[in-house]
């Protein structure tokens, strides 16, 4: 019996620092991860989720610089970054196992997700997740929605809540039982909150690691990977004593996290995204380089987030 | 054992005639046909595929627009209606389920399709598909693609070649053996073309009743509904003698087709794919309103085209 690994891509895994991200681009860098987890479906059921960051960013502008069409609610940009990035992922996929001659062999497909929020998660009060271009003071006074100043300029400020449930996860607890590959949850998956007898989309993005770590523990997932641009979690990040972090239990990542180690935006809720899945069910999440995920599933690289440390 | 029902749902099953096309209106349309395809589902294993004209030259316009993110091509555009519209439907979908009280019961997904087609397609020669926003001779001139005189101005126009076949066929096939209700084929599926060990996409609009009637070919459905704008094909279109064609063979049809009597881009291809899939298997096709999938289904409605007419 086939153990189950679920993998979330980073934004790199995509597009590299001080790309434009051409769309030639970003099937290009896709080669190097997709290698590995085609490699790892030989000894692993496979999960693949991924962020959507640059590419939701890049529909927003679009919008805003087009009068012409209809303006988009924010959860239907996400379901076509959903679209974008499942068929790159896929058709990468694809021509790897034609590469590896093992094509016929493999079932996988893209799914469109989403993910159930509550409308009373604090997180509702108050928008601090910034998303699309930037802004000048000026600007940013005229757009219609709430923009905070970050580092780069004024961004629009959308709210982030917790993942509540993954909408399909029943359909994909039965896809994973029959070995096929499944690409879901892209961008944190498209935001929905419970109304009535029905659900309705709401402007709000989801951290794609918490979905992934929600989607690990209602599929039973046996390992956790969450692959960026870092070797793992730094202590100490940009201080004396600075080393990665090889090792840690929850209650141990939890003090580190409280003691500030890991700089919010970034690492912190890929640490927070490890440690709630491993409490759920006592198994085993990396934080690893995207180039190093089949080390990170062996066990030799990257920050590992385990019961027994 | 249910048999299976593939229904290919029109644009207007979106966007009505005379509206802008918000995302409210599409949902409020959605309703009606899925409500009917829910029902079905009680009784039919079913597939539902659909198109993207609106929504994907809305996002072709919106690029033009736009020169501050990279241009994206077509394939990736249509990758992007897929997982609008694929979300759009499901959610409707559910919403349908909730309010019958048989959520629990059912499986249902929206999938990422590619679907290949022939370099050497003699359609790749003559783009003649209209797509994306309307322009003056001027602007026409200065646009980086073909362009072609329609009656509502100049517009670009891509190559329309045949299905080959849908790539996820086999992954479509286990879907509906397990009785999972599949939403894909997007606006016709991405197009792509075989190169070497891999696929790559080509600027191309695949006709999405001809995806359809190849997809219904390929899981060995057993009745193809094709959902429009109309009650059926009609003889003797805007002619004396005008009337609706309720029930013909292929061969009739073809022989009608060749007579002139249905629209090119418009009743044709719909003709052409109910054809092609009865000649390949035998079965039942059906082009109907989008009002009439049910009784269309018990053969009480639309334009049958079947061996034994």
């Amino acid at each position: 019996m086939k153990k189950t690994l679920l993998i979330a891509l980073g934004g790199n895994a995509l597009i590299r620092k001080g790309q434009a991200g051409s769309v030639a681009e970003q099937f290009e860098n896709l080669k190097m991860p997709v290698r590995q987890i085609a490699r790892l479906s030989e000894r692993y059921k496979i999960i693949i989720t991924h962020g959507n960051g640059p590419q939701v960013g890049n529909l927003l502008l679009q919008q805003e610089c087009c009068d012409a069409v209809p303006k988009l609610p924010l959860e239907i940009l996400v379901a076509q970054t959903q679209g974008q990035i499942g068929y790159m992922i896929e058709s990468t996929l694809d021509s790897t196992f034609m590469e590896l001659g093992i094509n016929g062999e493999k079932y996988f497909i893209s799914l469109i997700t989403y993910v159930v929020v509550d409308e009373n998660d604090p997180a509702f009060k108050t928008p601090l997740k910034p998303i699309g271009p930037v802004y000048t003071e000026e600007q940013a006074k005229t757009v219609p929605y709430p923009t905070r100043k970050t580092v780069k300029g004024y961004r629009r400020v959308v709210v982030s809540p917790d993942p509540v449930t993954v909408v399909e996860k029943r359909e994909i607890r039965r896809l994973i039982d029959m070995d096929f590959i499944v690409i879901c949850c892209g961008g944190g998956g498209i935001p929905v909150i419970r109304e009535g007898r029905g659900f309705h989309g709401v402007d709000a993005v989801i951290d794609k690691d918490l979905v992934s770590a929600k989607l690990a523990e209602e599929v039973a997932a046996d390992i956790f990977i969450i692959a960026t641009d870092v070797p793992g979690a730094v202590l100490n990040y940009g201080k004396p004593g600075e080393k990665i972090l090889r090792s840690a239990t929850p209650d141990q990542a939890a003090g580190y996290l409280k003691e500030g180690h890991f700089p919010p935006g970034t690492m912190k809720p890929k640490v927070e995204a490890a440690m709630r899945f491993v409490r759920t069910c006592g198994k085993r999440a990396v934080i690893s380089s995207i180039g190093d995920i089949e080390k990170a599933v062996e066990g030799e690289r990257g920050t590992e987030i385990m019961c027994k440390g």
